[in-house]
């Protein structure tokens, strides 16, 4: 991770946005013509929330809704108010707009004015991205941040009618992910919870690697047409993905100068159901706990690592440990953090 | 701007990239069958560059092009290998596509490896947003890094034939943006340039504010088609944006503790050359030196800030000092930065 001069940073606390009623394998299968054997099968996801409606199309919840939602509950268990809040890092693939950015309209929604407001594009590791800039933005002085993380990918990519037709790869995509967001209040005191970030590790080792996954964007010039807006290789994902996973963690436990057993919980990437069993049977820490959410919540995207913060802190004592691994496919970005309280 | 505990950063080098020859206003004028004189009055830019054909719609330099031609001429200048980067930072609205990050791609392009990568969706102010980080991170122990901005909006917006029949808040936008990137090497020491960053103003305060601006994205649901892509008030960015401008400069030379008289030249917004020139009007130091280049490159966005430092560097001399302004009208972030050549 090279030399850090990075201060001390602290989880205060966390929030979490999941729109309307789980959504499971059998609603989901009918609505798409599948069999809910088929989802359990390919995906391993027993249930995900959507902040649109599947018949109807109508949109129920914005990417902005659900931040300010997960936000919200984060600076209200840190004790904090607006005025408290020195800048806000968001993460997302999936804004709803490209401007305003999905942060702007959060910030405005929370009341939080005059701060630096900033908004990473980013895949399955930007909740890492969110924090390893949130850490430096704390270390230059501008106070406690509120990190926010979320994804609402399915409305751009399904379909209505017709998805079973859809090539498998295809059609994967309609049940692979779920609307959410996640928030993290980053703090330079122990504050409430007393989490702190020991390491945090975010490298893009995309040198020469052809992208794991595309999500484009379209105007309204006709140059897309031809162009899926999500396709993902999912040879490359499952063949790399645990392989990768497994050298984070290494990689983090060196830098650390901890070993596997000094670790006392695990939050693996969050891909799928399916994918997180194969990563976790070849980490090498089996005595470990798991933070998984995936099962319940679908591929969450930016959220993903928020939602597992929020399941590891009423767990954590003091004195444990925690490593997160992510892995972006896109371009095969490496990161993780690890934490401890104090 | 708040107590900063940043460590002082330099710009050590620039770089600039407009692809192909210069599309005056008459040739322009001629392709979506309106007047150059018209193009003079309502945008007051004489020329732009496209990376892409109008006639034929064939791109001939991505976003990514542009960003690596910029970054490796900044490297080059700076003196520094790949392996001396420690990390990136791209601003832009206009990603090639969503993932993978444009940042990502243009980092592969740079043989740079194993180092955070990082992409803010932004507008106006991107460039002064990833100075920020840029700051944040190199505070943080990071090392050196490379700051990219660009955007290549065009092609988004374009419509063959019939432009002339738009009513005039949309043909407004066909000639107002050009294509572009630009790059700034930051440095924890003098280095080449020798240009320090004496302060960063990064602030958003959209709070209760319409946006002046909307960029949107479609995915392949229907959601979209009542929808413009892009959409500018343009009466309320001709009435802020000056007034703002102001501000911005009077609260950076306050927190500076300069005076009007001690600033050698102003980086000012550069909306379209009618825009820049209202603003410049307005502002208490006429006696300043202007470094202003939307006249001859359209509206570049995210790179202009960039194009304008690359214009400023020949140009400083020992002990001068510069001061950027930038606004971003879609939420309304005040941002800017003041510069001292030691």
């Amino acid at each position: 991770m090279g030399p850090s001069t990075a201060a001390t940073a602290y989880i205060a606390a966390t929030g979490t946005a999941l729109p309307g009623d789980p959504v499971d394998n059998a609603t989901l299968g009918k609505a798409l013509g599948v069999s809910e054997e088929w989802i359990d099968l390919f995906v391993g996801t027993r249930s995900r929330h959507f902040g649109w409606d599947l018949a109807t199309g109508e949109v129920r919840s914005t990417l902005a809704d659900l931040c300010a939602e997960a936000g919200a509950q984060a600076m209200d268990a840190a004790g904090l108010e607006p005025s408290d809040i020195g800048f806000v890092v968001l993460a997302t693939a999936t804004p709803d707009a490209l401007l305003p950015t999905t942060a702007t309209v959060v910030a405005d929604m929370l009341g939080l004015d005059h701060l630096p407001v900033l908004q990473l594009q980013s895949g399955c590791s930007g909740a890492v991205q969110a924090l390893d800039v949130g850490r430096a933005m704390l270390t230059a002085g501008r106070g406690a941040g509120l990190l926010l993380g979320g994804d609402v990918t399915n409305r751009f990519i399904a379909r209505r009618g017709n998805a079973a037709r859809l090539p498998s790869e295809e059609l994967v995509n309609q049940v692979l992910f779920g609307d959410g967001a996640g928030a993290a209040v980053l703090a330079a005191d122990p504050a409430a919870e007393g989490v702190a970030v020991r390491g945090v590790l975010n490298r893009c080792t995309g040198q020469g690697r052809a992208p794991g996954q595309f999500l484009d964007w379209y105007g309204v010039s006709d140059r897309h047409t031809e162009r899926r807006l999500l396709a993902e290789d999912y040879k490359a994902i499952e063949e790399h993905v645990p392989v990768i996973s497994g050298e984070i963690l290494w990689e983090l436990l060196g830098s650390l100068g901890w070993s596997a057993s000094d670790v006392d919980y695990l939050l693996p990437p969050q891909l799928s159901g399916r994918m997180t069993a194969r990563i976790t049977e070849r980490l090498p820490a089996p005595a470990v706990g798991e933070v998984s959410c995936v099962t319940e919540t679908g591929n969450t995207g930016n959220a993903l690592p928020f939602l597992q913060l929020d399941l590891l802190l009423p767990r954590l004592e003091a004195g444990q440990r925690a490593l997160a691994v992510t892995v972006e496919s896109s371009k095969w970005i490496r990161a993780g953090f690890a934490l401890e309280k104090v």
